[in-house]
């Protein structure tokens, strides 16, 4: 199960009635924060979901729209009671950026750890049981999108189990993939679990045209969170030009990737009612919600 | 004339309902901002005086929620199309935590002018007609207190300038305070003005203890914004070791520097209704008010 917050749905500059772009997720007890623009600790504290669990945040790239809100939530974080490391991830640079802003946040009660992704092909890096999927876009900058794939063990085989004469208060162990010793017999977890099912995966890509690498990094994800800088044709020109998408060519991308479901994001400061031109996507891509600020929703595991 | 908007009333950090304290001044077409902590930028665009004109940023000190909203607020007012140089003031250290903070905004339209006041005494800037004082307070960190001043020169004296032979076309540069040449004799303004009146004196102070200087420093002021981070003696022990004011503090040095009107502001996260207690600050200041977000006020001189 993931929990998924749209915090905000604005490109370029927070308005008011409209924070900048950002998602938080939810999972195991834990928390991944995506992009941080200015003022995204605000829409947070609304959410409820605290600040303290936030284990990572994601950086798609460094404009001031997705990181200048980094020192202020970290001095939140560090107010919360957070004494655990935490992980800031982003394309290269992330070093200079995050020595930057956190002049005025100098005396943090945690550590961060940084890793940089790279910009040149796609990565795979795993957190609490996460795997965390990057991919260079193309941008103005350097920019990256991000799967969060949640992995599904096979079904655990009780009869198989009893035929094995495994003691049931092994059963949650091997559940969670280690193996256990029976007597002499060592037991591993693939002897009593079915082939892995269906997992979750939830992806997250602003600032950048739509590409082949895009749809197939993407494809079959649970939800898609996307850009949706402008809304149709008539306005391509300026998308091609800021490297931005409009809805519709968002949801050509939903629809070529067959994701189950996709929410609009990263709205341009003028277009002030992007839920009235939905129709410009959910004719390509039926299943299209224009995001809107603290918008959530649980995905949850494929029932069987 | 000087329009004050505060824009923010809360320390810490901001929270849904309340910006960060800060103070935007306005006058002769040109303005002052004081502090911008993270989300600043919005109240000023509810606030709508527009961000080309702010001329200068002025930081009481370096902290997250006094600063943070710097980058954010440059890319805006370059968006907003200002091309002029801005100038940023604050206590030592400005240009460390400036070129931190700027590494997102690394091609900004206009200049920055880098202003390093003294930490050890008062010191006094002038900008555009405007008379900017500084002066250390009593916080954990460096800290200043703001004056913004007004001068409002003597009155025009028709008669006399009329008995020197002036032509009318003179008056106004007189009047500005320029020497003008009647045929071979030069007419000083001191020649035709009345001894000079009454101005307008605001001032800003937050993040400090009350002080001897601080009373000095206000005297008098058409309007003291001034912290009062908790509410009453209670609570002084609180403020006594973070180094803020309650309110009761904060009317005592308004009463004894006999400014004319006290603005509270800068209240702690937990101080959710500051205007519930405004007694405790009105019974020893009676012209206190309770700022709140957005408060606006047009300061204007004396009438003779």
């Amino acid at each position: 199960m993931i929990d998924v917050c749209l915090l905000g749905t604005g490109g370029v500059m927070p308005l008011p009635g409209r924070w900048l772009s950002s998602a938080l997720i939810r999972y195991n007890g834990g928390m991944i924060l995506i992009d941080c623009g200015e003022g995204t600790q605000i829409p947070i504290k609304i959410a409820g979901w605290g600040f303290k669990a936030i284990d990572a945040i994601l950086f798609t790239h460094y404009h001031g729209d997705h990181i200048a809100g980094l020192p202020g939530l970290l001095l939140t974080i560090g107010n919360a009671g957070r004494v655990e490391p935490l992980t800031l991830m982003g394309p290269p640079g992330i070093r200079k950026v995050v020595e930057g802003l956190t002049v005025i946040a100098p005396e943090l009660p945690y550590k961060l750890q940084l890793i940089e992704l790279p910009d040149k092909e796609e990565a795979e890096t795993h957190l609490n049981g996460l795997i965390i999927k990057s991919i260079p876009v193309d941008h103005t900058v350097t920019c990256l999108g991000y799967c969060l794939i949640l992995k599904r063990q096979g079904k655990f085989d009780i009869e198989r189990a009893s035929k094995l004469n495994i003691p049931v208060w092994y059963y949650k162990q091997l559940q969670k993939g280690y193996e256990v010793k029976v007597g002499s017999q060592v037991i591993k977890p693939d002897m009593v679990l079915g082939p892995e099912r269906r997992g979750l995966k939830i992806c997250y890509c602003t600032d950048t045209r739509p590409t082949y690498e895009l749809i197939d990094f993407v494809r079959e994800a649970d939800l898609f969170i996307c850009e949706g800088m402008y809304v149709n044709n008539e306005e391509k020109e300026k998308a091609v030009k800021k490297k931005h998408m409009t809805f519709t060519e968002a949801a050509e991308v939903a629809r070529k990737a067959k994701v189950k479901a996709m929410w609009l994001t990263h709205y341009s400061p003028s277009l002030t009612e992007p839920g009235k031109y939905i129709k410009e996507a959910s004719e390509i891509f039926p299943n299209t919600e224009a995001g809107t600020d603290l918008l959530m929703k649980t995905l949850k595991f494929t029932p069987e």
